[in-house]
């Protein structure tokens, strides 16, 4: 059985993306969730991940003696080992792009991500709201992100980025998650299509994890003392 | 014909990867060098990138009608459709472990590529030196850096990291730059793997075009007021 490494539900973006992939695709694996206590290296966290993995960080996928590690690996290695699941789009030029939107997102948005981390339970429409008005990073890289979910909708008419669902709705749902804490504005077709991320019964899933977690960690809420009551 | 879009061959160490890929391949190709004027808005190399690339970024690959933009997903598509070249190890299991580490170097080493932006002409050992005293964060990404690679030409056998030539190396040929230019201090099976690198003729090629350029960019020189003369 495939074992999938993950982070706290409620913070780990990167943990999200092979979960959501997973569970959505339908495509059965063991969860092993080690929740963030610190990043340090005597952590429990760090001690657990540095003993499967040599980069130290989550997600893992481990099947049988091998260990995939970092969430574009294994979406690779899930594509290829379930070719009928159909994981990228079919079509070689739909494939490139997906593949180009993905890696974007691997090493890019930079400022969204920084300013404005995964914290799903979180409610932050008035912190989303200054970070809108002062951080011009932040409002180029929803610039970038509108223009290229709504390239992709418009192209292929929905419902996701690629028609069915694939590998890119999965990496982009932890912006999703981010777009609607922070309330950030988009045009309606791009709302509407967070909406149809949230309601995927894999992201579901994943979110009702996150919300049962309540796991309130201070070094990633820099914009809450406590959690909700 | 292939065209690839990249960056000045000085310093766009992301455009370096796809380049040598393809010349190492023996793939042919037409090289579009955009060079580094600045990267603001109405620079030229942002209007020219622009107007190929939604992602405004290099590199970039143009096969007829199609545009694929990130190095890594250049590589899955070279490797696609090249497959007779193969350019990611056969194995399966060793073409994961491949991506692992492609993908965790696409995200990760910031601290090093931050304190050691390349710069191919540049000589920078005494820099080197003291980012290496002070810097306990490029230590740490060097240690890493220094392990994933011993670990692979042990187990290979060399002369490359999955043995033969792949993506892998094309990936870490900008590091193994990096660390002759700043002449970190490495364990002799490293410091062997560096040069061979460094021979492959798909590199020396990249690195006699970025000898010949001189162009010197302020933005991409932290540790110099002029060139080598």
């Amino acid at each position: 059985m495939l074992q999938l490494h993950i982070g706290s539900k409620n913070y780990s973006s990167w943990s999200m993306r092979p979960w959501v992939l997973l569970r959505q695709a339908g495509i059965a694996f063991d969860e092993v969730l080690v929740r963030f206590d610190s990043f340090a290296a005597d952590s429990q966290f760090k001690r657990s991940i540095n003993a499967i993995s040599p980069a130290g960080k989550v997600p893992v996928l481990v099947d049988g003696a091998l260990v995939v590690w970092d969430s574009l690996a294994i979406a690779e290695y899930l594509a290829e080992t379930h070719a009928d699941k159909r994981l990228w789009p079919g079509d070689p030029h739909q494939r490139a792009r997906a593949r180009s939107i993905c890696a974007e997102m691997h090493s890019g948005f930079t400022a969204l991500r920084r300013h404005c981390p995964m914290n799903i339970e979180a409610r932050l429409a008035d912190t989303g709201a200054l970070i809108w008005r002062d951080q011009a990073a932040v409002r180029s890289d929803m610039q970038r992100l509108v223009q290229m979910w709504s390239a992709l909708l418009q192209e292929h008419g929905g419902p996701l980025l690629f028609g069915a669902f694939s590998i890119a709705d999965a990496y982009f749902a932890p912006m999703c998650m981010r777009l609607a804490s922070y309330a950030l504005p988009v045009p309606p077709p791009i709302a509407d299509y967070v909406q149809r991320v949230q309601a995927l019964p894999g992201v579901r899933a994943w979110i009702d994890g996150a919300l049962a977690e309540k796991d309130f960690r201070d070094f990633e809420e820099p914009y809450r003392l406590r959690p909700i009551p």
